[in-house]
C-alpha cells in the first residue's frame, strides 16, 4: 500500500478537516477541495478551511464557496489534514480547531516541515502538493472534471505554469491525467492570470515608463509612490509582479522595485546570475533567498535607492571577486 | 509499423534537407533541429534550412549555428522534409531547392495545410508540430539531452508554457518523456521569453500608462507612435505582445493596439466572450479569426481611432442580439 492510499484508507469512515496555511495560494485551495471533493462523492463529510477565506482569483474553483473561515469551537473531526503547512500553526486563527483531532495529516513539499503529525506524506521534489494529493484522490475513486480543475490549478500555479526547475517527468504526467480527466490548463490559467483589474495595468505601465538601468544594464530598478497609486486607481499589491518583470530584460542581473509605503521604502529584489539578493537585504535588516530577498528602509526614497543601488554595486564586485 | 515510424525509417540512407517556414517560430525551428540531430546521430547528411535565417531569440538551440539560410542550386539532396508549411512555397526562397529531391514529406498541424507530399504526416489536434516529430526521432533511437531541448522549445513555445488551449494529454506526456530525457522547460522559458530588451520594457510601459477603457470597461486600446519608439529606443516589433496584454484585463471583451506605421495606422485586434474580432477587422479590410485579426487604415489617429471603436460597438450591438 502506497502512502497516498494509506492516507486515502485512513480518511474513510472519519469527519474531515482540511486546513489551507494562511494567505492560501492556488495549490492548498485546489489540492483541499479537490480532496475535500473526493472524500464527500465517497460520503464522507469533509470541511475545508482557509483562516484567511479565499482570494479572488481562485473563487472560481469548484467548490471555493464552501470553504469556510471560522468553525464552531466544539465541531467534532475525526482526522485534520494540514495542506503545505510546515508547523500546525501555520494554519493561522483555525488551527486550533483540530485540537480535538485524534489523527493529524501533514502533506507538504516544502524543506522547512517540521514533521509533526500521525501520518506525513512529504516530498521536497513535488513541484506543488497538488502533485501529492493527485494519488490519494486517485486512491478514493475515478476523477471528476471539477476535481480535476482544482488539482490543475494547483499545479499550474505552482509551476508557473509547467515552467519552474521544480517541473518533472511526474509532474507532467499528473497533469496529463488530469487533462484527460477533463481539466483545462487555458481554462485555469484565464481565469487566474488573465483578469487583472486596469488600474494594476496602468500601474504597471507607470512602473516600467520609470524604468531605469546602470550604464551597463546589468541593474534594473524603478518605484511605485503613493502618487501613482492615487493616479493609476491600484492597491500598492498589485506592484507584486512588477520587479519580477524588470528582472526579465535581458542582460539584468539585480531588479529592485522600491515600494513607498506610508511607514517607510519597502525594497524588493530579484537576483540572478551569481548574485545574492539576500545578502543585499541583510545589509539592511531584511533577508530572503539568493534569488529573492526584501527588507524595509526609512528616510527619502531617493536616499534609499542611492544606499541600496551602492550595496548592489559591492555585492556585485564581491561576486565577481569569489 | 506507425507514420512515425514510416518516416524515420525512409529518411535513414538519404542525404536529407529539412525546411522551416518563413519568419519560423521556435515550433518548426526545434522540430527540423531536433530531426537534423537524430539523423546525423545515425550517421546521416541532414541539412536545416530557414529563408529567414533563426530569430535572435531561438540561436540557443543546439544545432542553431549550422542553420543555413543560402544553399547552392544544386545540391543533391534524397529526401525534403516541410516543416509546418501549409503549401511548399511557404518554405520561401529555399524552397526550390526541394525540387531535385525525389522524395517529400509534409509534418503539419495546421488546418490550412494543403495535403502535398509523397509522405504526409498531418495533425490538427496535435498542439505543435514538435508532437507529431518527437516520436520520428524516437524511432531514430534514444533521445540525447541537446534533442529533448529542441523537442521541448518547440512543443512550450506553440502552447504558450502548455496553457493553450490545444494542449492534450499526449503533448503533456510527451513533454514529461522530454524532460525525462534532460530537458528544462525552466532554461527553455528564461531563454526564449525572459531576455526582453529593457526599451521594449519602457515601450510597454508607455503603452500600458496610455491605456483608454470604455466607460463599462469592455473595450481597452492603446496606441504605439513614432514618437514612442524614439523615445524608448524600441522598433516597432517590440510592440508585439501588448494587445495581448490589454485582452487579459478583467472584464474586457475587445482589445485593440494602434501602431502608427510609416505607410498608416496597423490595427491589431484580440477579442474573447463572443466578440469576433474578424468581423470588425474585414469592415476595413483586414482579416484574421474571432480571436485576434488585423487591418490596416489610412488618416490621421485619432481618426482612425474613433472609426475603430464605432466598428467595435457596432459588432459588440450585433453580438448582443444574436
Amino acid at each position: 500500500m502506497t502512502p497516498a492510499e494509506r492516507i486515502a484508507e485512513t480518511l474513510l469512515g472519519r469527519r474531515v478537516l482540511l486546513l489551507n496555511h494562511v494567505s492560501p495560494d492556488g495549490d492548498c485551495l485546489g489540492s483541499t477541495l479537490a480532496l475535500a471533493r473526493a472524500l464527500r462523492a465517497r460520503g464522507q463529510h469533509a470541511v475545508v478551511a482557509s483562516s484567511d477565506g479565499v482570494p479572488d482569483m481562485y473563487r472560481f474553483l469548484p467548490g471555493a464557496e464552501q470553504v469556510v473561515s471560522e468553525i464552531a469551537a466544539d465541531t467534532p473531526f475525526g482526522a485534520a489534514v494540514f495542506m503545505e503547512c510546515s508547523t500546525p500553526d501555520r494554519a493561522g486563527a483555525l488551527a486550533g480547531r483540530a485540537v480535538g483531532a485524534p489523527l493529524w495529516i501533514n502533506i507538504d513539499h516544502h524543506v522547512s516541515n517540521g514533521g509533526y503529525g500521525d501520518l506525513i506524506l512529504y516530498d521536497p521534489a513535488a513541484a506543488a502538493v497538488g502533485e501529492l494529493v493527485t494519488p490519494i484522490v486517485q486512491a478514493l475513486g475515478p476523477i471528476d472534471a471539477p476535481t480535476a480543475t482544482c488539482l490543475m490549478a494547483a499545479l499550474l500555479t505552482d509551476t508557473g505554469s509547467f515552467r519552474y526547475a521544480s517541473v518533472t517527468p511526474r509532474t507532467l504526467r499528473i497533469a496529463a491525467d488530469l487533462v484527460q480527466a477533463g481539466a483545462s490548463p487555458a481554462d485555469v490559467f484565464t481565469r487566474v492570470y488573465e483578469n487583472r483589474p486596469a488600474a494594476a495595468m496602468r500601474l504597471l505601465g507607470m512602473a516600467l515608463d520609470r524604468l531605469q538601468l546602470t550604464p551597463d544594464g546589468t541593474v534594473a530598478w524603478t518605484a511605485v509612490t503613493q502618487e501613482m497609486l492615487r493616479a493609476s486607481g491600484a492597491p500598492m499589491e498589485e506592484s507584486e509582479g512588477i520587479v519580477g518583470t524588470l528582472r526579465s530584460i535581458a542582460g539584468v542581473r539585480v531588479a529592485l522595485l522600491f515600494k513607498e509605503e506610508p511607514d517607510g521604502i519597502r525594497v524588493s529584489l530579484r537576483a540572478r546570475a551569481g548574485v545574492r539578493a539576500n545578502v543585499i537585504a541583510e545589509a539592511f535588516g531584511g533577508g530572503g533567498h539568493a534569488a529573492a530577498a526584501g527588507f524595509t528602509a526609512t528616510g527619502p526614497l531617493p536616499d534609499v535607492m542611492r544606499r541600496t543601488l551602492d550595496a548592489v554595486q559591492r555585492e556585485m564586485a564581491a561576486g565577481a571577486v569569489s
